[in-house]
């Protein structure tokens, strides 16, 4: 692991596509695998998601919340699922949306990029309440080929006011976000290592997700609202192959036995190729 | 557990004082108690100053990131800390800044203020970036005596910018923030169960701590730079009992066996009752 985070993505989105699939076994995704809620299930359900992703996809995103619903035992499985996923060739991005000051950030960004750590992730979300800038430690973690994603704009229409609202600088929130990235990938002869969040349905800014040259991360397409050709349109003129766009209650859609999460997601992968 | 998180933290408060203390094992606080870093390390760190907030403070406040280091194992000791403090008369505030959206913050909230959770805490902190309102399902939670303890304003220089950004409907952020606290707390009849961030040295807003009527938790005195009379001027107003204030390094300064840490501890209770 010597390349970059975003150069490993790149190459992994060229063989592979740009789906990236969501792990995200919450009671009601639980139930569509006909299983009761239980620790044993949380495993079932997001190894079946994984065993999917290695046929389809380049990334998976295990959506923390989930497995911490169950404590210890619930990182113990998903200790296991980062560990297989990437066994399985799979990058794997926590979605953990982490965000603290100090020495905190430290101790997060040591869970979850941290060479020895059980839980060590190809990347982490990390969200930016506390300053952008609150998230050097992570950024600092960046160098050994692991990568951060930072929330900037996202679909949700709760999150407009915040992320719109306009600094005594002058940009918005999200634009500033999106600035403090371009900055921290500056150094990187390509595509950087620090990525963002950028939400299927999230408003155009003034600073353009181009300038970023980072990895981008586009959720809420499928079940959330989002449309493909809305991602084309926010995403004119990124590089493609370091776009990723992540996906989880649309995966089931078509049933969950192996076989049916397989050619669900190999569908969505090849309408990503097609309009990204 | 019928009286509510505000109702039930002001009781303990009156019977205890406003010491939080803060449960940061770092590596370097571990060092400081002349231990390697290990997760056995961990425990005994944590424990130790689990220990002292029994004789001398209302509540614990243990610092999430410093447990993900460890994975699996360190939520173990993470989960036996909770229930060890909570065994011994203190609230605890898991201090986890989670902040999603819909039902990945359910999922959060299942994992801090759940009933069977074996992480189940008195309060946890969270964070609004996603927008305040996307806490929801956090909020939802309050009504069995659980509680929460939103990010509004903090005292770290890189968070000015983003929390004092003006919305489009004219108030800043944190206002914001302040605001929609204040709203959910409405049909409490006295302290509500959402309480807020406010840092040591925060910039003072439009809309009062006051007009919250939710708990208040400060961090950021002493080893962070906050000073008492800050504290002081920042809550002007604002019902005593309701605010607790949380130390962490300031605590390990007076030396680091039982007897030392109990005994800083209790000067720290003492000039928050004189200062507060």
């Amino acid at each position: 692991m010597t390349e970059g985070f975003g150069v490993r993505l790149r190459e992994r989105v060229g063989e592979r596509g740009a789906l990236c699939v969501g792990v995200d076994p919450s009671p009601h995704l639980i139930e569509s695998f006909e299983r009761e809620d239980s620790v044993e299930s949380l495993e079932y359900v997001a190894l079946r998601l994984v065993e999917a992703a290695t046929q389809t996809a380049s990334c998976v995103k295990p959506q923390v919340a989930f497995f911490e619903r169950y404590g210890a035992r619930g990182y113990g499985v998903l200790e296991r699922v980062i560990r297989e996923a990437r066994a399985g060739g799979l990058l794997v991005i926590a979605d953990a949306k982490r965000g603290d000051i100090g020495s905190s950030n430290e101790g997060y960004a040591e869970a979850w990029l941290g060479e020895n750590s059980p839980l060590a992730s190809d990347a982490v979300t990390v969200s930016p309440y506390l300053g952008v800038n609150s998230l050097q430690p992570f950024v600092e973690r960046t160098g050994t080929g692991r990568g951060l994603f930072v929330l900037a704009a996202t679909s949700n229409p709760e999150g407009r006011s915040l992320q719109g609202a306009r600094t005594a600088e002058g940009p918005r929130v999200f634009d500033e976000v999106l600035a403090a990235v371009a900055r921290w990938n500056e150094p990187s002869p390509s595509v950087g290592n620090v990525g963002v969040v950028l939400g299927a349905s999230a408003p155009r800014g003034e600073f353009s997700p181009r300038q970023v040259r980072g990895p981008i991360l586009v959720p809420g397409v499928g079940a959330q609202g989002g449309a493909l050709d809305q991602v084309g349109r926010l995403l004119e003129g990124v590089e493609k192959g370091t776009v990723i766009v992540s996906l989880s209650r649309a995966l089931v859609e078509g049933g969950t036995t192996p076989r049916q999460l397989a050619t669900t997601a190999a569908r969505w992968r090849d309408a990503l190729a097609e309009s990204l």
